[in-house]
């Protein structure tokens, strides 16, 4: 009992989450997923561990794979709009989670949803009655739809009914506990007010806690790109989480590692980050992979960058172009996009021979060094 | 062509109309109603008269019987959510409409449609997609809602789609040309701007001028009980319109009557109110009924209000019950609600032994006369 407590960020209302483990009744944990990008990543894993603990506790896991929602978008947490996703991506990206999930949880035991299901049935005059249960006060008051009215950020009609849409999900599925990251609160608690407007029990809200993404700055997520997958190849998992700052290392080390509370103990007693780092990169790996991927994962990255000085590292050999910017060069050889580059630039990620550059107008004599992130080494002619 | 563009308060895009009625096609002449309430009034006649014009020039009056949009209610203009109607209410005041058109329109010539036709089969997602036609922003500039969100009176969710589910008609009968009251432009608009999207020939808008209700202050409105109602008796309709305020005169001149501009003429040159408003009455009454009719309430009325005294007066003959307040007097006599009394109270409406009383906590001695309004006398004993 003491386990499943950790790593909840809000638990609503309050005891309920105990009181309802405590009774003999198989709950219903229902979580929902957008299939809106293929990538789960560390964030959303720490909300699956918990489903995984539930799990072992013998209770029944519900995925929603939000396949008719993910049409809509839910900005969540962000203040754009999300654009609408055909049906066919949508749909290829669902089939890559359930194998995901499996990286954590029995998908032998789990029970699959998609709420196309219902809603594709829904007649408009039911829907327009779940509408009337909230007033448009209610649904604006949500942190990002604020945020972006205040900002005079234009809110697509379509946008603020997805509340509604994802409660109404609990509803279908008669889920006893809903459990989701802390930005979920607010769509969270709609399901539990909808479940008594429709005569059901009301679910007990579960939020995690939202896990930083390797920038530091903003919370891990599909869209900003920040984020360490649970299908990332071992040796591209291990580099990600090496290279996230210092500051981080206390939050991936309780959300994101299976380390007991000895083994944390001992490794909290090292003061040298990078070798902290290092374990918790190991660990991550072993958790998706296997002890000998995380082994090969961190002797790849020690020979890549520590041990290996300079002159020895095979260099991928480019040509200039003709009047070509350090930004247009960097755009031609990595493939990402403009505004990307600007932020490494902006972040004293590019440098040449060893000198870094933040004007991303400086046009470069020929035959250089050039490094971006830890990652990229080109020798320009 | 001159009388066409009469009794138009607005009309989009400027110089469209005319540019539609000089052609040859036949065209489609939307109106719709909500049967929130089985009553048209005066107000809905000067719309329905347009109608009627165009009617006469060969085009095609489509009506929209709202019965799936009433389900949800339009709060246009008040500040107020509207109660949602059972199936059961709607179809009853629904069924009243076509007669009621038939006191202007030539009903065997009109196509009535219930917009329920499409609404119960659309799918959710086609709603949803209808949906992202629009910012929540533009939809809160709509003057009511802005109202209630400045005063912090509730908005609910299903109210804010009404403006689209409405504009949606327009695209589902090719309106070429939509009719409404003043307060409908906003709506109007949205079906002109949806079509487009949809790849349609946008309609044409045309609102007729707003009628004031009896009461001289708000707009005429089932809802307000301030109407003259088209299938009101013709003794209820004259003394309806007798007690209009000498202020909304010329309005009702201009907006109910059917004059032509000498009669118009002759009748201003007199300076009596009471004789004017009984020409108007006159006039109304024989509209929607017959001369015959007219002249019958016209002495009705005067004998009635102008010839007796108050000693001729047949009083009903009513016992007064202990401690009774006048206000709770007249609420048991008149059944009518205590926040319509105590308007009445206001108004100078309730007067007893000839002197008005604006207390509505007053408490008389038993033996007077208790007149309230112009029509109702008792003896109190």
């Amino acid at each position: 009992m003491n386990k499943i407590l950790k790593n909840i960020e809000i638990s609503l209302p309050e005891g309920e989450f105990l009181k309802k483990l405590e009774s003999t009744k198989v709950l219903n944990v229902k979580m929902g997923f957008d299939p809106t990008s293929p990538d789960l990543h560390l964030g959303h894993a720490i909300a699956i561990k918990k489903m995984k603990e539930l799990q072992d506790l013998g209770h029944k896991i519900i995925i929603i794979i939000g396949d008719f929602t993910a049409r809509i978008g839910d900005p969540s947490g962000k203040d754009k709009t999300r654009p609408i996703l055909s049906k066919e991506e949508i749909e290829k990206n669902a089939k890559t989670y359930i194998s995901q999930l499996g990286k954590i949880l029995d998908v032998s035991k789990i029970e699959i949803k998609r709420n196309s299901e219902w809603f594709n049935e829904l007649k408009l005059d039911e829907f327009i009655s779940l509408l009337s249960n909230y007033t448009v006060q209610q649904i604006l008051e949500r942190n990002d739809f604020k945020g972006r009215l205040e900002k005079g950020n234009p809110i697509s009609m379509h946008e603020i009914v997805y509340p509604l849409i994802q409660g109404y999900d609990s509803i279908k599925v008669d889920a006893d506990i809903e459990i989701g990251g802390q930005d979920q609160l607010f769509n969270l608690l709609i399901g539990r007010y909808l479940q008594e407007k429709y005569g059901k029990a009301p679910q007990t809200i579960i939020c995690t806690p939202l896990l930083k993404g390797t920038d530091g700055k903003n919370k891990m997520s599909k869209s900003l790109k920040n984020y360490v997958g649970l299908t990332d190849l071992p040796h591209n998992m291990y580099g990600k989480i090496m290279s996230i700052p210092d500051s981080l290392i206390d939050e991936y080390f309780e959300l994101a590692t299976s380390f007991n509370e000895e083994e944390k103990k001992e490794i909290k007693k090292q003061n040298n980050p990078l070798n902290i780092k290092k374990r918790i990169a190991f660990n991550i790996v072993e958790q998706y992979y296997s002890k000998t991927d995380a082994e090969k994962a961190q002797k790849d990255f020690e020979n890549k960058f520590q041990k290996r000085k300079l002159e020895d590292i095979d260099f991928v050999e480019v040509e200039m172009m003709q009047g070509e910017t350090l930004l247009e060069l960097i755009h031609r050889l990595l493939k990402r996009s403009k505004s990307e580059i600007r932020e490494l630039f902006k972040n004293g990620a590019v440098s040449v021979d060893g000198k870094k550059i933040f004007d991303i107008n400086f046009k470069p004599q020929k035959n250089f060094i050039l490094k971006v992130g830890k990652l990229h080494y080109f020798k320009i002619k």
